[in-house]
């Protein structure tokens, strides 16, 4: 195994993602080390997992001393890709776009949300977070001239597979899908879809079945 | 190992959501039937990891006809608990509880979002999805009423300590919130909190890094 890497196994970046909130909520009680002891009962996995983990990012703390919360923080953020600022585009200023716009943090999580577009005139115009919302018409155009590297996708399900299309067409060929997708989408874009009901069914599960084996340290 | 035992490991759960979303695309194809390596290949995981997983829930397929689509989403709902019908109450319909009552699949996940609260003037009355919006004041009566299992907050962070703690005061000990969660939080409720910010950054992370390994079976 090569320490610090790019080739990380899938269940360790879910691991490193999940590490993060932890790791925040201790920065901000004052704490400036933890031990992989500690981390492992916050973040409820085994603490070998977690200094197997913290292999491939590059950090392997200090014996007695544990690691350090802002340099282990800036390890995962690195070996996440966050320190790329991706720049996305928004298409569907409805009820998930607002959400997204108004409650994802810019540029904290290494993407920026540069423009959002709809076709309804009396969006187009508004402010929404910190974007005003452009005419979806200049989709394309906007793509170019922004650089953007991904698209996140909330409009109507019909007009998915089109807006998906566009994406494509105009030489994005990663798009983030808020709607379901059928077989309508088109072959020139990987679409990553997110299906808000089994993503609520999995929370649901989790916030509901944590009385045995998972303890009480949801709040952490 | 005891099959279709109560058991399951979280990995083996969190693989058993991912499974439903490519089997459903299966038979709104036509497929009845799927062998292990045709769903390894539309999940992108190891054929020997969806027999095991699959060991789990009860059905070990055929030999040389694979597993029956619907006695398998059967299996894994039930295995997840789908087929008890959990009450959520859900608490502040801004623009995430919006989106979570219109676009989450009523009872078709093995949870129901029963009742709907907020303490705008302009909120309470309106229906929204399929709920009319309730005077959060009747938060308490209405759990009690409903016999509420789950609430979700999804509340401007700073009210959201106090709605959990009515909540947990109101006899619910699971609240699945929104809000970020501090150390305001109170000790009467299990609190599963979901940062939008990282929730994203995970997804914008898996939908730009599937050049490599992940091929181009997003849409699937």
């Amino acid at each position: 195994m090569i320490v610090g890497s790019g080739h990380i196994p899938s269940e360790t970046t879910d691991r490193l993602f999940s590490y993060l909130r932890p790791l925040m909520c201790l920065l901000n009680r004052g704490s400036d080390t933890v031990s992989s002891r500690e981390l492992a009962r916050l973040c409820k996995v085994n603490p070998s997992v977690i200094r197997r983990d913290f292999s491939y990012v590059g950090n392997l703390g200090t014996r007695g001393v544990g690691y350090g919360v802002v340099e282990l923080m800036e390890n995962i953020r690195r070996a996440l890709k966050f320190d790329d600022d991706m720049k996305i585009a928004l298409v569907g200023v409805g009820n998930i776009g607002r959400a997204l716009l108004e409650h994802v943090r810019f540029g904290m999580e290494g993407f920026k949300i540069v423009a959002a577009f709809d076709n309804n005139p009396e969006k187009i115009g508004r402010t929404v977070g910190r974007l005003v919302v452009e005419d979806a018409i200049a989709l394309e155009e906007r793509i170019q001239s922004e650089a953007i590297q991904l698209v996140i996708v909330a409009v109507p399900e019909i007009c998915a597979p089109d807006v998906a299309r566009r994406v494509g067409d105009a030489g994005v060929n990663s798009v983030l899908s808020f709607s379901p997708c059928g077989l309508a989408m088109p072959d020139n874009v990987r679409v990553t879809c997110v299906d808000l009901s089994l993503e609520m069914a999995r929370l649901v599960y989790h916030s509901s079945s944590r009385d045995g084996a998972r303890g009480k340290d949801g709040a952490a």
